[in-house]
């Protein structure tokens, strides 16, 4: 028997945040902050303490939110940045976000993308990647981000994707702190 | 306003594929030759050139099928291996596929995989990767299969994870030629 689709289901709780996102000011830590927020709330909510936004460039403009969903899902690729990349290309109905915005869109992402997500980003059309909390903020708590390429900034660079480091790593590295004293599930 | 769900529909066809499996002899060049066989059907029925497909290890027990589904979903995350794993996990309810059978699961991949799938599978919990076509091939088509680390295999052994390599690779790779030849979309 096989599976005929295969659906990840969105917390109630997220839509207040897309009510919120008005109140931005537009700047990367505005954006950063807010994301910030959402993962602090996904682990009230049961979740890992991770949080991934999109928003059209140069905008206050927010596409979609992306939380870390891999144990309620019971798929493991359902990590933030994911989850982001897949609800904006689903409300474009295009797998290439390049295009879907005259400026193009930005992730921002609490904490620097694991291999399989860095991988993922340039397949995306996402042309700016913002995070916070470093890979060794996440790995001090016990979180594995993988094997990345080294040189993996200079690649994206290569692909036109421009990164920018650890916007807001304190206030994100707070929070993996937090769910790290609160025991939170490691995953 | 945001999506409250992601659903990805898994076309009618595969399901001939979940019938057929129980010819398999249980060799791991029959389980990529019937991958291989999968990537073939996919490219008639209007998808990408590259199938995946998980079997309990030692075993002729499929358990589940991945095709490239990028254009047909909108998501650029959607290639064989990350549709296979996802399908797997939802058959067993648990993001961790090395619990699921006493014997643990092989994934086989009719091409080698991209840098998105390659950091995707440590998470998964598979602990053996078959591929047949390598990134050599894919790219003579014009595919790109992004930057991983050099030393991505030795990565995998430190983690537990088999990789064998080009298995029926010229079977594999006649369908990537095929696709290209038909001038199917690249993306």
């Amino acid at each position: 028997m096989s599976n005929t689709s295969i659906t990840i289901k969105m917390p109630a709780w997220l839509e207040n945040f897309y009510q919120q996102a008005y109140v931005l000011d537009g700047s990367i830590e505005s954006k950063m902050d807010f994301t910030i927020k959402i993962a602090a709330q996904n682990i009230k909510e049961g979740g890992g303490p991770f949080a991934a936004t999109i928003f059209e460039k140069n905008s206050t403009n927010l596409i979609s939110i992306g939380i870390n969903l891999v144990t309620k899902s019971h798929l493991s690729i359902a990590h933030a940045e994911i989850i982001a990349i897949c609800a904006a290309q689903r409300k474009f109905s295009n797998h290439n976000l390049s295009k879907v915005c005259a400026e193009g869109v930005e992730l921002f992402s609490t904490t620097e993308p694991c291999a399989m997500c860095t991988g993922a980003i340039p397949w995306s059309g996402i042309k700016w990647l913002v995070y916070g909390a470093t890979k060794q903020d996440a790995s001090e708590i016990g979180f594995d981000e993988g094997a990345k390429p080294k040189n993996w900034i200079q690649e994206y660079e290569k692909r036109g994707i421009e990164v920018v480091r650890e916007v807001n790593r304190e206030s994100a590295r707070k929070v993996l702190l937090e769910y790290h004293k609160n025991k939170g599930i490691m995953y």
